[in-house]
Order: structure tokens, then sequence, then C-alpha cells
């Protein structure tokens, strides 16, 4: 077996722990390589005659990847502590891999050689919020939705849908058109509204924050919100704001006092200002990108921070929102998101934190920093696979399961996939204005883990270049919807709410990836039920086999609500 | 080239902050695969005509172990954020390697196939003391050091010396008699002392702590702590105590108050009681290991919480002690140790925090914890090659360079590196009682990088088997002490304080390991000097070939005194 390939290390999506009393342990090894491995462990006292009295037990392959096997087992020590190794059988040879290295037989003389997780702690579990597994989200960018009050439009708003979007133009999106279409989202299936920002900024998009303890005039005041949240609950709909935290904007108070005042400004170190007075070409002060409008936030600063936690703080406590969606989140020091964490929960503990992170986020998922992270390779993969067919299905089948390796399974179960945002082009673009596909974007994300996002409109065919042309004011009149794939995003939704296994129960497999005929057959089951999704990529019919043990069992086909017997 | 063998991840000893402007990038090959490897990198936001505008710069091989080559690269991006990824470049093929995996080319017009540092955030930077860099360690076990108080004697004392250690016997070591040979440890060259538990305890070894804000009587008060610290900081020399905070001693008195009052108790919950009244047999109650008289901690409680750091606080607070040494930290919850590392640098900021992990000790490194843990894959490198002969130079050099790659370099420079301990057998026994080894042992160990640790008495040749016997009473007559050994230690100790290149500054290479020959010749370097150790671990005299550079050079034999000229 290939030794190079072999990995595995404690205390990350390796070794975690996944609820009170059960520790998963996984492992890496070269892809076909091992016929079955057995995970060694034991507590570290246990001893008898100088030997360490381990067991051993089975793992489970839980996927493959271009490159690579994983097994995984669950165990639940009875003391909480751990002490493991691996036993990697091929039919050529058996290998004991453990902290130490490569054995021929597992040294159990010496309990230095082995793995450690020293003790299941319940404070060191990463817990997010329960209710994010059963939640659908749907994106709301609040410009843009649902003009509800005429009266806040902002001066040179346009008639709603009569131009496209620009940077810098507007169209009187407002909080009172978002409840007059609650029922809409409720009767979508919707169980969740994330809202791009709606502090007072400058922009259309609101990014710019100029007072993070206003809503902007143009969405409404501070009761709208509270009857907004309200509307919202009483549907069983959770509400999340978005926090732009890295950065302010360049109208916001504490930056234009320092750009007045320069070194004497009581601001001086909310920023971080090269020299004084300020400068603003070259820049003189650090940025989000080279953006001199977005002004970097002093986040070590005892006062900044102070301030950022208190708005953290306030809009759960006095508008009882239910989560925070983090921009440039990984631009922000840890240390800021772990006293961010702590204040957020002390408030409402199963507040639900989202950082926005594009990258690998291991370093923010460890339990005291954010809850989950916008999972961007589960929307490349997809985007790749279904919309734009730059990869065939054994690539994608390669992505999913990296994915999902690459991340504790209680970690998976919390995080945002989403297919489309703000950010990017829309769907039916980027899948070349091919409703299938869309479809079965739809399809396999409201099948699969973790808490799905329908960014608004998207549900009902809008198209769109990224930003501007996905900032698209939301069509109600139904003649301009798709309401044939809104029926089918509907039916998705009452799908996965009405089965667990839809959601975050049971084991999700892929159990046939084949790139020559671009056919994907996954599942989610448990024991006593098994969900079966089947993709066809091609542009013909194909046959795929289902699981050996399905033969001759009856079935039904959720789309279609058929009964059939499997063959 | 081997793609399965190919590891990097960002943010752990892969990608790290070395110094407030520079991160310090690691990659991982197949031994032997690639020719030489590149750093791609850039700023994400610096682009031209949809292509993003990297730089290449090679990387350095920093070592090798038995399976795998490492590469590292500094950069110091202008703006602290970095998108990179590698070059992997053989005489066959070049590959690109980045987060999304492998590429023929770099894929320059998505920025999301690279990897990510995000920011380089001095909050989030890993800082210990600077002055742990330059620190010799001597570990003493107060019961067994210098008898300076016959008074403080406990009931049975028996004469200094005058019986083997056993588990229970007393020989009225005490910190009077420390503070007398201070003066000895200063002229040996020692720059820290680490004493085992001087808390009031019932053990003769004090890990069974009675009272955390009291001194063992045994030992002296508080006065006569005060004035040992006054004395040993006179000589520049640090002092760290040890805590035991993931359990406490059956004596201590919030338990005997819950095994007398049972659930009624307002100690009730400081311990993991499974049900009142607490029962003995069977143990009714966590523990360390399965031992009833060292009750587990609650260590998220509130209260307990708030005890143990007000203990943290209180000996720098009053004493001016300098370190913390956490007996059993792995088994005490990782948000107990962020609070705690907390706590402790707000009364002294260059407190050293050392936990005691005997494994893979990353998830407790990274910067919001400790300082340091004990080294013992070191120890256990070093004694498995010098002492005990079970391993060779090939084996001896590739577990050093995997223990140089299994964290970042600014950690390593902090390590608590021992030979032996109360929890060991003498470095002597282990040698077989070969002198020649134990000289090797602390030659190596006192050139190599961390923060290196004698045992009291090693440095004279003292013997005994673990526990009870390397806890012998130390000897004081020059006449039992081996006094040539002594002055070997000495000198090595002398090299040490005067060559910053033999603490921790410049770089670490083995040039030549060979198991045949059993030799083994490493070097600390910087731009203008280099420092060489050559073993030679077999019974004859060997020729070990110089690096090709030094050839007729001059050079100084630093243990002989002598010059020569290299050829």
């Amino acid at each position: 077996m290939l030794r190079e390939a072999v990995y595995h290390r404690p205390k990350n999506e390796f070794a975690y722990i996944y609820d009170e009393k059960t520790l998963h342990i996984r492992i890496r090894t070269k892809k076909g390589d091992a016929e079955r491995v057995n995970l060694i462990h034991g507590d570290p006292y246990d001893w008898e005659e100088g030997k360490w009295l381990a067991q051993s037990i089975p793992m489970k392959k839980s996927g493959s990847d271009s490159l690579f096997d994983y097994y995984m087992a669950a165990v639940s020590p009875s003391f909480r502590r751990l002490r493991y190794g691996f036993e990697l059988i091929s039919e050529k040879e058996t290998l004991i891999y453990a902290e130490k290295g490569f054995f021929e037989e597992a040294p159990l003389d010496d309990i230095a050689n082995f793995f450690c997780f020293p003790y299941l702690h319940e404070g060191d579990r990463f817990r997010a919020p329960e209710w994010v597994k059963d939640t659908v989200w749907y994106q709301i960018f609040p410009e843009r939705f649902a003009n509800g009050n005429a009266e806040l439009n902002p001066p040179g708003t346009l008639p709603w849908g009569s131009a496209d979007p620009t940077p810098s133009n507007f169209f009187g999106g407002d909080l009172e058109g978002v409840i007059s279409h609650l029922d809409y989202l409720k009767d979508l299936g919707i169980s969740g509204v994330y809202f791009t920002p709606i502090f007072k900024a400058y922009s259309n998009h609101k990014y710019d924050t100029i007072d993070y303890m206003e809503i902007d005039p143009q969405f409404g005041d501070k009761a709208t919100l509270k009857l907004f949240v309200k509307e919202a609950h009483a549907r069983g709909i959770k509400v999340m704001l978005d926090a732009v935290f890295n950065h302010s904007g360049y109208l916001f108070e504490p930056f234009q006092d320092v750009l007045e005042k320069g070194e004497t400004s009581s601001y001086k170190d909310w920023f971080h200002i090269y020299e004084f007075p300020v400068q603003e070409e070259p820049l003189g002060y650090d940025t989000f990108a080279y953006e001199k409008t977005m002004p970097k936030l002093n986040t070590r600063h005892p006062e900044v921070k102070k301030y950022l936690l208190e708005v953290g703080q306030y809009w759960i406590r006095e508008f009882d929102i239910d989560g925070w969606r983090l921009d440039v989140a990984n631009e922000v020091d840890h240390e800021f998101w772990r006293d961010f964490r702590k204040a957020v929960k002390e408030v409402k503990e199963d507040c639900y934190i989202l950082g926005e992170i594009w990258h690998d986020s291991m370093p923010w998922l460890t339990g005291d920093q954010f809850d989950a992270v916008m999972n961007y390779p589960f929307t490349n993969g997809a985007l790749n696979f279904f919309a734009k067919d730059k990869i065939r299905a054994e690539e994608f089948a390669s992505v999913i399961v990296n994915g999902m390796h690459a991340y504790p399974q209680n970690i998976n179960e919390v995080a945002f996939n989403l297919l489309g945002s703000h950010d990017t082009d829309r769907i039916l673009t980027l899948s070349g204005d091919s409703k299938e596909r869309v479809k079965q974007l739809f399809a396999f994300q409201l099948s699969f883990s973790g808490s799905p996002c329908i960014y608004y409109g998207d549900e009902i065919g809008m198209a769109g270049d990224n930003d501007p042309g996905c900032r698209a004011c939301m069509v109600w009149d139904e003649d301009g919807q798709d309401r044939e794939l809104h029926a089918f995003v509907k039916k998705l939704l009452s799908l996965r709410n009405a089965y667990p296994l839809l959601r975050n129960e049971g084991e999700f497999t892929i159990y046939h990836a084949d790139s020559a005929d671009n056919t994907l057959l996954y599942a989610k089951e448990n024991e006593k039920e098994i969900i079966i999704g089947a993709v066809n990529q091609s542009e013909s019919a194909k046959e795929i086999p289902l699981p050996h043990e399905l033969r001759g069992k009856s079935g039904r086909d959720l789309l279609k609500d058929l009964d059939f017997a499997a063959d």
C-alpha cells in the first residue's frame, strides 16, 4: 500500500467530537489500495501484563475522490479518553498506521506510538444550532425584492423593473415589500430569510455601512424590522442579517471624523492609518481590496471591538434575529470572531453564525468561531457539473466526496449550500438558459445535506450576469415568472421538508458515477429507508444500475408520486 | 511525481505567520520526487486583463524524512493578503498544485483555485515570550533537591540520601535548599528553574493538590518563595511552577466537602460525579486515569474556572513567577486554556505557558492557548538514537526533520526539549550507564533549537529507573558526582549561552546521515557563520564529509577550543 498517501491527524476533520458521546475517526488511503481498514482503539489506562488492551472494529468506506479512499468509524469511549491506530489490510499486506508511523504489528507495548484524542469534552464539541439542519434559506437583496412603501423611495427611484440593474440605480425595494411576500416564501417552503445588508449605507447594495445601529431609511425603520421578524417567526421563518465588520463605509462617522481631524480624532486608531493627515491617493490606510471607500476596521482595538460586539448583540436582543452572515469574514482576526461568538451566543444561544469564506475554512470551524461558512466549493462543483458541463460525473463525485471529507460531519450538516448569490452570475445564465440544468441544480442542492439557500428569483427563472445583472428586480407578475420551474422547486422543497433523509439524517453515498455516460446515482439512507437521486447529464436516455440490495423491493418516485417495483 | 504524497493546508504548520510581516509557506512532496519547487503567490486583488498577477519565487528544501521532502519559503505580502500555489518541477514534468488540486498550468483566470492566507493579522500570530528562546531550564523535584531547613522536615524524614527513593518516603528537600544552590545552577549556566508542584499536597511528589493557594509547609512558606524568585531573578534565572488543573488531590477541601455532604455540597458541580452519595468503589466520578484519589475538576464550571484562573494569576502577581507548566494539559478543555492564557498574559505578558502533552499538539499551539508543549517526540527520538541504540542515524534524522515540520518554526523555537524527567528513567540508566552516550545526548540537545531542560542530577551522572528510581536525592558531595560530566555539560552550556546559533538563530540542517556508519552531521547556520555537530554512534572512528562550501575554510573546534582548517 502506498504509505505516502495515508493521512490522519487528530482534532480536525479526521478525528472530532460528533455528539456528546461519540467521536468520529476517519482515515485517508490511496484509492483502491486497502481492502478494508480497522480502527484499533482503547482507553490509554487499560493495561494487562505490559500490553495495552486495545480493541479493533471495522471502519466503513465513506467515499472516494479522484486520488483517495476515505474510511470512518464512530466510537463512544466509556471514559471519554481515546488512543487509536489503524490496521490497513490489502490482499498482499497488513500495515499498522499510528502517530509514530507505520508498523508491521500493533506496537502495544508503548502507547506513545498511537494517536491520541485525549478527552471528549462537551465544551470542545462543535455545536451549531439544531434548527439550521432543517432550514431552507432564501437570500434577499432588499433593494430589489419588492417595493412595499413608495414613500421611502430614495430620490431618483425608477419604476419597479423598468430598467436593467446598474451599480448605482435604485428601485425602492424595502422591508414592507418583503413582509407582503412572506406568504409567497412560506408557500414555496422557505424556512429562513437571509438579507444582504439593511443598515444605513450609501449604495444600493448597502455593503458600505454608514451606521451599524440604524436601518437604512430606504428600507424602513426599526418598527418595520420588528414587525418583519415577528411575521417571519409566525410563519416558522428564521431571519439572518448581514454584517460587514471587516471594513466600514466611507461615510461611517468615525472614519469621517478621522478624515477631518486626523491625528487628533478620537477614532484615529479605529482604522489602520499609515500616517496623518490621511491620504487617499496613494492609499494611506488599509481597505477592503484597494477600495478607498471601504476602510478596514481595526478589530483589535478595544473600542472598535466593543462597538461591533454590541452591534452583534443589539439586533438579536432588540429584534430577535436568528443569524448573522459575516462579510469578508476571513480577513478579520480570529480572536475577534471568538469574542463575537461569545457575545452573540450569550444573547441567543442558537443564533447561527455564518462566515463568508470562499476557501478551505477549517481554521474558523473549530467550534469557537463560526457555525458554518458559505460553501462555495459545493457551489463550484455543482455549477461546473450541472450548469456549465465543465466537469463530468466522476469528477463531480470526486468534488462532492472531497468536500464531505474536508470538514467534520456536524459541520457539513449546517453548511450554507448556495448555488448563486448577489456576487455571481444567475444559475439560469450559467446554465446557458437551460431550464433542465437549473432543475438538476435545484434537485441536487435540495436533496443534499447542509442548509441550502435559494437566491431570490432563481426559482422563477430569472436570468442575469454577475453584478449588476444578477441584482434585477424580482418579477412579481406571474406572466413573467417561469411557473413550471416554480412548481418544481416548490415540489422539491415540500419533499425536503417532509423527508428528514433529504435533509441531514442518514448517510450520503455516491453509488455510481460514470463519466462516459455522464450519469450519477446517489443516495441518502438510514437503516430503514433509502432515497435515491439519479442524474443523467447526457443528451440521451441512460440506464443506471440500482444498488443490489434494492432489487425486487418496492419504491416510490417522489417527484412523480408513483409507486414502482425496483428491478 | 506522486500526487498522493503532496500535502499542504493553510493556517497550521504548513502556512503560518512567522513574524509581524512574514508568512512561512511549506509544502510536502514524495521524497526525491521534485527537483525544485516554486511558490506562486500574489495579492488577490492584483489583476490585469482577466489574469491574476502572481509572482514566482523558489522554495528552499528544508529537510527530508523517511517518506517526504519538505520545502519552504518566506514571503512578506505588501498588503498582508496572500493567495498562492506551488509549481513542482521534476525532470519529467511540471505540476501546479493549489487548493483545487493539480493543474498542468497555473489557473490564473480564477483565484478560487489557489490557496488562501487571507490576512496577516498581528493578533493571529503565535507569540511566545522572547526570552524562552535563550533559556536553558533545570527541572527540580523539590523534595529531592536539597534540604535547607530541617525544621520543615515532615515526620519520618530520612537523612539525605540515606535510602533509595520510594513512592512514599521523604527526605526533606525544600525551597531554602534550592536557594542555597542557586549559585550552583548559575555556575552551570542555567537560566530557568522548573519546579514540579510546590503547593500544599499529601504525597512527596505533590501532584495531589490540597490547596492551590498555599505552599506545602514542607517546602517553606510564601516569604521563602518570594525570596527564591528574587534571588533567582537576581541571577538571571526564570522560575516556572507546575499547575495540576486537570484534577485535584483527594484532600482538596471542595472534594472532601462533596464526599461529606453529597448533593447538598456547594461544590457538588466542581467535579464530575455520576450520582450521590459519591461512590469510590466502583468509581462514581471522573478521575485522572482510574485513580480515585485524583478527582477530575469540572473546568467548565464557572466557579471552578474562576478559582483556577485566580490561581494562575495569583502566583504571578504576588510572587513574580515567569511560567506555568500545566500537568495533563490535553485532558482539560480548550476553552479553559484560552481563558487561562488571557488571564495569565493580562498579569504578565511574557509569562511562558507550557503544556504537558506527549502527543502531536498542534491543536493547543494555535496562539490562543499554550506557548509550548513538552517535546516528547524529540525526547523519544534522541533517546532511541543516542541512549538506546534502537534506531540508527537515518531514522533519527527522519524523526528530527519530521518533528521540525510538525510545527511552525516559531513554535519549535520555544519547544520544551527535555531528555529526562521525574516520569522517565534517568538518561544514564537508559544509556546502559554509558557516559559517552549521555554526553552525546547533552551535546545534541544543547546545540539543537528550542528551550532545553536538564533534569536535576543528570549533569552529575545520577542513575535511576523510572519513578521512584529517578527521584533520588541530589548528590551534593562532589566525590559522589561525575565532575568530568559536569564540566562537559557546563562547557556545552557556556557555548550555547555564548553562540546565538546554538540557540534559535539561523537554520538547522542535517547534512549527512548514514545508518551503515551510524554517523550524522548537522549544522546551525546563518549567512555569516556555521556551527557543525558531528556524531559518531559507532564503536570505531569514522570519517564524515563536510559540506562542500566549507572546504579550505578555517574553523574552530568549540569543545576543544582549537582552531583548524577544514579540508
